[in-house]
């Protein structure tokens, strides 16, 4: 399904090349004033137009549809689409039969036949993300209102880790990194790979703070579950981990424990965060903090083995179109909006 | 929410030390016969009373309350009981205002204050993944009839990796592992955790092999999202990855992606399964593999740090009762079950 | 589906002779005491026993299996069962293959074919009404520490209306009514029907009072979208209506509008009460009102025109069993369970 | 919540004066032609324009953003948008504190605060019905090509009944009537009102043709839960009944059940539909049939009693805008969509 959440519904609707995409999103209170020069900004993270991304250009502005009076919310649901503009249908004509390796195609073409949209990756393109941002972007603002932040960065692209603490720094530019010195590199690795008619991953990192402890639940209602269901809605994520995540497998009860202890004001704090601030499924007060696996983008200029569908026969392919060598910055935002999203709904449930 | 899927719906019910534990298991099709024995001892692979394992005896039999008549069933939901024997809730007693380290004891007295269950991690309880293995046995029967098979197996415990190729090879014995070298290593270092007043973790690897291609969808009702939403509901979980996961950070667009080819019966195969069997959230037909990181177990007899809520002074405890150094193998059964509610509900939504 | 709701989560199983019957109610704050006693005399009203009731003999004595500790709910999901003690398969051993007209034999055998539980009914039975009035009989309490009243009665059976008016008036007596009078007259209508070997269906009206302003929704969230498809989970109901319901159909506009004023305190109240307490979905502060058509008991004494599913015949049949004559005034609390589900539940959705 | 759906999800976007409306389907199977030339018959049916309607001028033409690619749905959520062109806010300045009986003003106003959409009524307009219909009118093409039928009907206005039978006989022109003379008498009946500065209501009759037996379910799954859900989200609906609904109250279950018989084809058919269709909330292949009572439009000339929430004082109002003095005949396509989106809905549940 296109929709997610137990107290808000938000629901994406449009195609790479349909003449609209955009979103839904119900379940806001009444009277929430919406920053939208600040959500702007935050879409334009997303956008493409820099350096290491596609060149198809779309400015990326939401229109509201409904909800929102004098950019105020006004308890109605908020609907807001994007216009798409740039779109080159042709480019992907003779892909039609074709499925690209890595590429939703080939399921897409079993799960709905000759009827989908073989264009630019219809409903399975990364452009649906914008949508994402959208609702992401008036989240953040309300979890800001009420002391949360979401921040996030490319943790590593390649083989390249960004070195700096996370998130006492601050990103330092177009590349989501904190030490200016991994940005350069990274960016190199991303020059390389394009260069080479290839593409590459990376790591990114989530961490909310201000979340008070209690949001969330038991079971499937749990922070982990909720967060990880919204972020495996972002194209090419393969893995996500909390706090210590995979590395607890290999260490000791007493070293992965974190101890409690009450600070100077009272408040219980753990003197580590290796659960990454969740405890059965609930908020500890900690920040939380997760990590996402950005496989490298499937699009790439090489030659690849794939089959006609039509023919029956096992063919060379090369991707044209416009497309990042490397997803992983611009996922960034995304992956902070889907996180608000998880986070919003896990606090309106109680 | 104790409730998980959107074709059928399961919930369960109970608490570590509550008078029972059970299940409910909706939108199951009348007229399937369930093997009640195949049934039990797919129970017994998560019950406790290995070498490795807690002391607390509990048979975990499944007495069907409803929706089986004759043991076939019959189209009402089926709600199936454990009776909890062995339960000795003066164990945590000295621990209702401390909290365990690792633990939901904390968070729990945040979201439900004083009359939250205090006994036994109350319905934090792994004790909880009794009633999901009542619902994963089923589920699994009824997909392997369509041909599918669900197996996981102790992939790592601390830094001991289990060395054969799966799922080819069998498991070799009560350690999940398909290397019986590997296993006997993998028990050694349970002992010598216990041995210590300490705990391990490790990964497992789940494999499920002859989903058709077409199941899942775009965006939030992705595999991924489904199956990391089911398994995060088993306690102890920190990270979930599919296919190569993390590693395909490090690689490049044209190693990752799965060229295509027909094979000899004209399906379309990938040389690879880099994704594990699934693009755009939709299986492609070959086996979709996962591997889930397990912490280790929070209980340990080694003192900690901690508070105590009720006087609000800083405490060393330590935990009493009878708890497992390492839950790995016997979360095993319950990755299996909770990979089978996700496949089998997202089959269902079609 | 055998769940209802949003923000709570409540689900029944069971069926007519199954080993037990039973529900969960998930959503329910931790630290509320329930008052069993209270309980048990709520599901006595539902009880059989009475003169005009089946002569099958239920206690009906709810057992908790979870979700309470000590007579105070935890937070995790409530769960409750009762035991089917006088099941007697053996009286529709006969009608396996006959449907019983008005009842959901036929469409049982269409939807379930061979496997559906045959024997009184399965799921479709009204004694699956007993665990929902557990649940409800748990939210009337709740409801009632915040102010709220839930109150029904029989305003009708067959052609005899109970005359007083309500809730004003107290119920007097086994049959549901306020007036003595028509309840001595309603009494003679059921038995008239039973000797007959007839039956006989009435109208149930509810009284919601204390409802504060602003619970409920627009469009499919509304109130009355929320009873209605709480009330329909009730076997033999066909129709419901809101305040004037359709006499307003029948009424001009500045007839039906309720002229809203200031009252004393400076509370915002309506003179008359046409729209039953809801406008757009939204309670409006006043008591909200609504009834229910119960049909007659589609089980009768008198032979019956029906078909033979299995030699393709048709036939006359008689049922045995042991049924109500009248099924109205133990429908009474059924329908404040229902509402009561319905209304906490739209109160909790904010 | 603007959503409806457990295997489909539809909801609707938008306020009587924002700059769009809309909605969003998800959950249609690729590759289904949609007649757009139909579709907007089916939208012209409620559109205004007509003798007895507003006199607020809009085409109501429906423009696809996403989810069709020529004119045939491609898999991905169905999104289509209305503008809103004739809005005149101006009409409403004065109303913004002062409530309007029988409107949602006063609910709304306690539920969304001064953020509210003040205009027309905001989200609760029955202008909303507009999307509803093309929802409705889309899922009304896809059930007829496996031999549904939807069609209601105006049963009466006022106090004028239509004479003829329904639905053998066709409806006859702009008043939803089978007899040309029933609908002579309710067009005078609705211009009486008119003239009087008032309004009035009636109630709709829908039948449904061609469901095969089995489509539905038990409790709160049930064909009568689902239809009364989807029907109470039309504005002015007070009451819904199926069968002989409030009728059946009166009458004996003799008289009620509907005796089963087998037909020259073998088919298992009832020599009555008392029970209109449905038993046990399941189909049992005979037509299903229910009444809808709508009230008196809410907005006449007349002066009436109300309030000014922000002085505090009882005040005389009059109420200006554009209204139709009978939204029955406009509510008879609504009716039909309703029933088209519940129907759909539960027969994908399977």
């Amino acid at each position: 399904m296109n929709s997610y959440g137990s107290s808000i519904k938000f629901s994406i609707f449009g195609q790479s090349h349909s003449p609209e995409i955009g979103m839904t999103l119900e379940g806001i209170p009444a009277g929430k004033k919406i920053d939208l020069d600040e959500l702007q900004k935050f879409m334009n993270r997303r956008a493409p137009g820099k350096s290491y991304s596609t060149s198809r250009k779309e400015p990326d502005v939401p229109e509201f549809v409904s909800g929102l009076v004098g950019g105020v919310t006004c308890g109605a649901p908020i609907t807001a689409i994007i216009r798409n503009k740039d779109t080159r249908p042709s480019d992907y004509s003779n892909l039609a039969d074709i499925p690209r390796p890595g590429h939703a195609d080939y399921t897409a073409a079993v799960k709905y036949g000759d009827a989908r949209d073989k264009t630019g990756g219809g409903q399975f393109s990364g452009r649906l993300t914008a949508p994402l941002c959208i609702a992401g972007g008036i989240l953040i603002q309300l979890l800001r209102e009420n002391g949360m932040e979401i921040r996030a960065r490319a943790l590593s692209i390649g083989n390249v880790k960004d070195s700096g603490a996370f998130p006492e720094n601050e990103i330092c530019g177009d590349i989501p990194a904190v030490s200016r010195e991994s940005a350069g590199e990274m960016l190199e690795v991303i020059e390389r790979a394009r260069s080479e008619g290839d593409s590459v991953g990376g790591v990114i990192e989530c961490v909310i703070t201000g979340v008070k402890p209690g949001a969330g639940g038991p079971m499937f209602g749990g922070l982990e579950n909720r967060i990880a269901s919204a972020v495996f809605g972002i194209p090419a994520v393969k893995g996500i981990e909390f706090g210590r995540g995979f590395e607890s497998a290999c260490i000791k009860g007493s070293e992965m424990n974190d101890p409690f202890y009450f600070d100077e004001e009272g408040n219980v704090k753990t003197k580590t965060n290796n659960c990454g601030g969740i405890l059965g499924g609930i908020a500890d007060g900690m920040p939380i903090t997760f990590r996402v696996a950005i496989k490298p983008t499937p699009s790439i200029a090489k030659p690849q083995q794939s089959v006609d569908l039509k023919t029956g026969e096992n063919v060379t392919m090369t991707v044209n179109g416009r497309h990042d060598p490397c997803i992983v910055p611009r996922a960034v935002p995304a992956v902070e909006a889907a996180a608000a999203i998880a986070i919003y709904d896990a606090i309106a449930a109680g």
